[in-house]
C-alpha cells in the first residue's frame, strides 16, 4: 500500500471535506475562508482537490484584519497560492475591526461580516471554515469557564447557514502533517503565541496541563462533550419552541380591541404594542408542568419576545421571573433588561415594557 | 450588627443546613457523615445546632477506611467528639474496601455501603454529606475529561435517596473559616495533598491552573454548569421514558402465544424469555422522529433492558444501534456488550440475547 496513494493525513482531511460536501448539487460554488495558516490552508488543497473530482466550483477567500504589520502582502500570498490548490474565484477581504467586545470578537465580527458579504455577492452556496477538534476543544473550555450551559457547551456547530466544519472531527496534528504532505508552507500567525489571548492561554497551558494531570485524549473528550450537549440542547429547544407557542395567549389587559378574534390566540401575542417589542403572555399552569430546563428556556424566549436584549438576559434574571410560577406568593414585577418587566396576573404571566397596567 | 450574632461562614453553613432540612418532620433523625475534615466538621456542627432548634434528632456516623495508620484513633475521635456538637447517637463505622475499580472508588463504595446500612439500622430520614461547590467543580472537571454528556457534566445532585448534600452552593474556604469561627480543629487528611490521587491534582493543580489562565470564578462556573446540566439531563431524561413507553411493542416473533392480548403491549416487553433478560421490541417510525438525543436515550434503556450491562454500554454501541433506524441499508445485528444483539426487522428493532429468529 506505501505510496500508492496520498499521505494518511491528506487522504483524512480529503473524506472530511468530501463528507460536509456531499449534499451539493453539482456546479455550485464552495469557498474556502483561507488564513494560510495550517488548518485553513490543509483545508483549501483538500477542498481544491474534492471539489473538482465532485463537479464543484470552489474558491478561496482570506480575510486581511490590517492589524499586523504586512498582513496585506500575507493576504495576497494566500489569493496567489490558489490557482495552484484548484480554487478560482481567489479574493482578499480587506476589513475594519471595530471596538466592541473586545479584541478578539471585534476582530471575528468584522471577518464573519465580510465572508458573508462575499458569499452573498459570489453566489457561493457554503463558505467552509478550517476549524479542528482541538479548537473545538479550546471553545469548551473557555465556555466552561463561564457557567453558561448545555448550548454554549455544545461549541461550534458542523452546520450553520451557510457556514461549514469540515475539520472538526480531526486534530491540529492532522492539518499540520497534510500540509507538509502536500510540500505546503503554512504561516504562523504570531498572534497564536501571544499569551494576552485567553484562547491562546487556553491552548498553550490549559490543554496541556490537562492532559498531564488527566491523561492524554481531553481534546477528544471535550469534543465528544460539545457533540452530545449540541444535541441536548436541540432537544431542549425544540420542545421550548413547542411548549412556548402552547403556553402564549393574547392578553386581554393589553389588546382589548381584538378580544373578539380570540381564537387566533398566540399569533398576535408578539405583535408591537405602544411602539417596543409586543408583550407576551403565557398560562401559567402549562408552565408550571413543564420540567425546569423546558420552563426556563419558554421564560427566556418571552422574555426576549417582549424586548428584553438576549446578551444582557441571564439566567438570574429567567430564574427570578421563574419563582413567579414556581413560588408564588403575591410577588411585585420583576425586572429583567431592556425595560421589560414580568407580572403574574391571575393565572398568567405578563412580559412586557410598561409597567402593566391593573385588570380592571 | 458586630458581634451580636455568629461569624458570618458559620451563619452561612447554619442556613444551608437549615434550607436543606426544611421538608422534615419533627422527631425525624438526621445523620452527618463526618470525617472530621474541615467541610464536613463544619457541616456537622451546624446539624446539631439547626437540628435542635428544628425539633430533629441529629446524629453523627464516621467511617473507618482502615487505610491509614491511626485511623481507627481519628474515628474515635469524631464520635468523642459528638455529643458536645449536639449529636447523639455517634458511631465509628468500620469497613473493608475492596479492590473493583481503582482504589477511589473502591473506598466510596465501601464507604456508601455503611452509611447506607447505619441509616436504615438507626432508621434515619437522611444522611448530610459535606461536598462543597469545590467538590463539584472538581467532580465536573474530572468529568468533563472523560466526554461523557450531560447526565455525568451534572455533577452530585443535592440530594439522592436518603443523601442529601446542604453544602454545594458554599465554597470550602466558608467551611474552614466556619470551623475557625466555632474553635473546632478540623483533621487534614494526607491523602488531600496526595498527589497519586487525581482527584488531589485535579484540586491543587488544574483548578488553580484555570483560575490563573481564564480567572477567578472557576468553581463557582463549574458548578453552574453542573446544575443546568443537571435540569437538562433530567427533563431529557424524562422525554426519554415517555418516549420509551411508547415505542415498546409487543415482539410477535419472540411471544407468539401473548399475542391475544395485543392492548397490554410494552407491559410484558421487558418480562423474561429463556432464562435471561427480556427482549425488547421498540418501533421504529416513532423512534426515527425523535430529536437524536432522546432517541440514543431510548436505544440505550432498550438495550439494557435486554440485558447490556450499563457500566460496559458505550456512546459507540448505541450509536451503532441508531445506524439501524437512521441509516438503514440492510445492515446484520449489531452487538452490545451482555451477548445482547440489535436487529432491524420490518418496522421495528428487537433487542434480545438469543440471535433474533427470522420471521415465518
Amino acid at each position: 500500500m506505501a505510496g500508492m496513494g496520498p499521505p494518511p493525513a491528506v487522504a483524512d482531511v480529503r473524506r472530511a471535506v468530501r463528507l460536509a460536501l456531499d449534499d451539493l448539487a453539482p456546479g455550485s460554488l464552495v469557498l474556502v475562508a483561507c488564513s494560510g495558516g495550517a488548518d485553513s490552508l490543509a483545508l483549501a488543497a483538500a477542498t481544491g482537490f474534492v471539489a473538482s473530482r465532485a463537479g464543484l466550483d470552489a474558491g478561496l477567500l482570506t480575510v486581511d484584519h490590517g492589524l499586523q504589520e504586512g498582513s496585506d502582502e500575507r493576504a495576497a500570498e494566500v489569493v496567489r497560492l490558489a490557482p495552484a490548490l484548484g480554487l478560482v474565484p481567489a479574493e482578499a477581504l480587506r476589513v475594519r475591526v471595530g471596538g466592541g467586545g473586545g479584541p478578539e470578537a471585534a476582530a471575528r465580527d468584522a471577518r464573519y461580516a465580510a465572508l458573508s458579504e462575499a458569499a452573498g455577492r459570489l453566489g457561493a452556496a457554503a463558505v467552509l471554515l478550517g476549524h479542528t477538534r482541538d479548537d473545538q476543544a479550546e471553545t469548551v473550555l473557555l465556555r466552561l469557564a463561564r457557567g453558561s450551559g448545555t448550548r454554549s457547551l455544545a461549541g461550534m456547530p458542523a452546520r450553520a447557514g451557510l457556514y461549514r466544519r469540515p475539520l472538526l472531527g480531526l486534530g491540529r496534528r492532522t492539518t499540520v502533517a497534510a500540509c507538509e504532505g502536500l510540500g505546503l508552507s503554512p504561516w504562523d500567525d504570531p498572534h497564536n503565541l501571544d499569551p494576552r489571548y485567553t484562547r491562546v492561554r487556553v491552548r498553550e497551558r490549559l490543554l496541556p496541563a490537562l492532559e498531564e494531570e488527566l491523561g492524554p485524549g481531553v481534546a477528544e473528550a471535550l469534543a465528544r462533550t460539545a457533540d452530545l450537549c449540541r444535541d441536548d440542547a436541540d432537544a431542549l429547544d425544540g420542545w421550548a419552541d413547542a411548549a412556548y407557542a402552547e403556553a402564549v395567549v393574547r392578553d386581554p389587559a393589553h389588546d382589548p380591541d381584538r378580544d373578539s378574534d380570540r381564537d387566533s390566540a398566540g399569533d398576535s401575542a408578539l405583535s408591537d404594542i405602544g411602539g417596543g417589542a409586543g408583550a407576551v403572555t403565557l398560562a401559567v399552569q402549562g408552565l408550571a408542568e413543564l420540567p425546569r430546563a423546558v420552563r426556563l428556556r419558554v421564560l427566556r424566549r418571552a422574555a426576549i419576545a417582549a424586548g428584553a436584549p438576549p446578551g444582557a438576559l441571564s439566567a438570574a434574571h429567567v430564574l427570578q421571573a421563574d419563582r413567579l410560577v414556581t413560588g408564588w406568593r403575591g410577588q411585585r414585577r420583576v425586572e429583567v433588561p431592556g425595560g421589560v418587566g414580568v407580572v403574574r396576573r391571575y393565572g398568567t404571566l405578563v412580559f412586557a415594557r410598561q409597567p402593566a397596567s391593573p385588570v380592571s
